[in-house]
């Protein structure tokens, strides 16, 4: 990858062309480190692609003149040191590990936007008052390892080395093991814990498809939804299609889908933005001519008002018990997620409207139906989320995409914003 | 296996006990070959199992004074030839084959009831007049092919070799490889089309808890149900749970609930003896957090009239594409089995009720929720099918019962039918 020369105008169409072309060659570039022959990318937390992936950045970063480092559970940080002494930084970027053959936006984009960003303001403004940081973080996705937001849960005291002590992967190697064989672990380099933060701001493909349809280019995120998810089992008792009349019956089928119609028609009622899904359902025998004696259901359950999310869960759960008794059905619940909605920081979030107003990018304010490592940090130091389209809304698949020029919109807004807080130092 | 001396008087207490203890025997006997570690029996069509079955019958008829002969399918016969030359014979039994680890009783009780039936008939009345014929039908439960009936269908013209040329099971293995490494083929035997049946007369365990429930001993049935077998495949588009809006998806499995309610709903209305089972469904991505891009599952519709059946499929259709419109889905429609329902020989079924009675056996009149080799015999001789009670209806699993003196007390009433026809040369 070759880089063009910087444009020495803070024009927004010049800097939008030349973000273009370094970004899609960048994550091209990035692309390339756990590559699946159809177009995907497969980049699990530890694995060989993952750390190839990582060392190549930190070479990156280097070679852009930031002081890289990584941190004892594998977060690597682009350092661009300020000339002021103050305590804190602001740090911007995303998660290096994918979910299995997912796209090359997804995480991807956040970190690559971070480092051009930062070398372009080092290029142009040289060394800031304030200390910028980019970070590659180590992990988000929970594809490998059931933990997720590794990486800046580390940072922030939510996540330890306690926490994953039992944890295996889906070939039975444990957390602990993967993170050595990686070169990872207590003491092996910086503590993951950070005090010193403050500010961050996340760029990232939307997966969905608001701005796509309301034509925004980018999506300022007010608040990170609320999610529960459960799962349902239905048992009842297999028998015989023929033989078994109906009223002597205890279908599990029959009591799972009017449980499934309860679920879905309430959420229609209750209207946007809640989203309900049922993604995954298993019937037992799964027989065409026996009666199911069992049928386990998930539901995952989002909305950013905590209130809303918590009476659509107690509403449904009531309904649904009453659905069991009905017909003669035991039903087990049991919630496996529950994270709380998260409201962006205000202040930030309308510094990054006016700067894109002035830019005369369209902006357009949304909530996130999908969890990020924002919501790790907003509790604990002033975060931002930016959102850039996602074709046809897809993602975690090789056909994600998101134009240059998007991609381009999104790291202007980011780059004025790091130049306002970095070098202009304004307070956040 | 030892048998008792045969008890001199047709007293029926006395038939029973001799009964009882005669079936049970030769039950447990059968029940060794195929025999699974659980109590569980598996003798697919063609295994070694099935066939080391059908060559001990062989030997068992013989050794009771019944003259064994194959068929070029796998039929067994055992003959007891009548001494006035009337061209067509009475014919009882049923199937050796079982489901994979299934009961002791289904189709073997059949088999057993007329092999001692015969017995006791030839050596209490010696040679009959009329020629009676216990058989060992090779196949009905359509569990190693996809086929069923092949051993009776083969009898009537309904199946012949031509049919299954293309049929593999699970390993691969080709029908006609199969048959061939079990001995039997084209011009192997005997042919199986028969022309000389005057009657048929099948004893079989009931498999559902009509006479559990009701408190009969015998069940005559006056019908077999028709079924018809679909599956639906409802495509919508599989997206993120999170950030897909509510009104922007194409949910299968809200597709899918929607019409499974409306098919048990409506099968409620509806009443006896219809009965519809939704027993399979798989979901895809099948994923907690995707929104299921597709919903396959298939319905099993039963009912004994050919109006009521045909109108509630019509119905179900019709609102099946307006749920699949309604929402934006695809809807592919596939029937995968019309079976027309069949009305058993009323004359014979009206003698056995006769004989029940006069016996003092309590009977009941019934509908078959399950297929038979009845069914496809009636079509073209008197035939009659006569149930005995099945502990909790439970069939197709090693925890298959049915209490010894009702297995017996079915073998007294099919030993005075023969009786009659046989012996006294009643008109069927």
């Amino acid at each position: 990858m070759e880089s063009k020369a910087v444009p020495h105008k803070d024009d927004k169409d010049k800097l939008i062309k030349y973000f273009s072309v370094e970004i899609d060659n960048m994550l091209r570039w990035l692309a390339s480190f756990g590559a699946e022959p159809d177009g995907g990318v497969t980049r699990l937390l530890y694995s060989e692609a993952w750390k190839k992936a990582q060392q190549a950045l930190y070479g990156k970063m280097k070679q852009f003149g930031l002081t890289p480092e990584f941190d004892d559970v594998g977060n690597l940080f682009g350092r661009l040191q300020g000339t002021e002494v103050r305590p804190k930084a602001i740090l911007t970027g995303s998660h290096i590990d994918t979910v299995k053959n997912g796209g090359r936006y997804d995480g991807a984009f956040g970190i690559v936007a971070a480092i051009i960003a930062l070398r372009y303001l080092k290029d142009k403004y040289g060394v800031p008052k304030r200390t910028l940081e980019a970070v590659s973080l180590c992990e988000e996705e929970g594809s490998r390892f059931p933990v997720t937001y590794w990486g800046s849960g580390s940072m922030t005291g939510h996540h330890d080395f306690g926490k994953i002590t039992s944890l295996k992967d889906d070939q039975g190697i444990y957390f602990q093991k993967a993170m050595a064989t990686a070169g990872f672990g207590p003491h092996t380099h910086r503590s993951s814990r950070r005090s010193d933060i403050g500010a961050f701001i996340e760029l990232h493909v939307e997966q969905g498809m608001v701005l796509e349809r309301t034509g925004g280019t980018i999506g300022i995120v007010n608040a990170i939804v609320g999610q529960k998810r459960f799962t349902f089992e239905v048992t009842g008792q297999a028998n015989h299609a023929g033989t078994t009349p109906m009223p002597w019956r205890k279908d599990a089928m029959n009591g799972a889908s009017a449980m499934i119609q309860f679920l879905y028609e309430t959420a229609g009622m209750r209207g946007e933005p809640l989203v309900a899904t049922v993604g995954k359902l298993e019937a037992e025998p799964n027989i065409a001519n026996v009666i199911p004696g069992r049928v386990t259901f998930t539901a995952d359950i989002r909305h950013p008002d905590q209130a809303a999310l918590d009476d659509f869960c107690r509403v449904v759960s009531i309904r649904f018990r009453e659905i069991a008794q009905e017909r003669g059905l035991e039903l087990q619940t049991s919630m496996w997620m529950d994270e709380q909605p998260v409201c962006m920081h205000k202040g930030l979030s309308e510094r990054i409207r006016s700067v894109s107003e002035a830019c005369g990018i369209p902006c357009v304010q949304m909530v996130s139906g999908a969890g990020h490592d924002a919501q790790m940090f907003q509790p604990c130091f002033p975060t931002a989320l930016i959102f850039v389209p996602s074709r046809l809304g897809i993602s975690h698949s090789p056909d994600e995409y998101t134009a240059p020029e998007d991609l381009a919109a999104g790291t202007v807004v980011l780059t004025k914003m790091l130049y306002l807080l970095g070098y202009q130092e304004e307070d956040v």
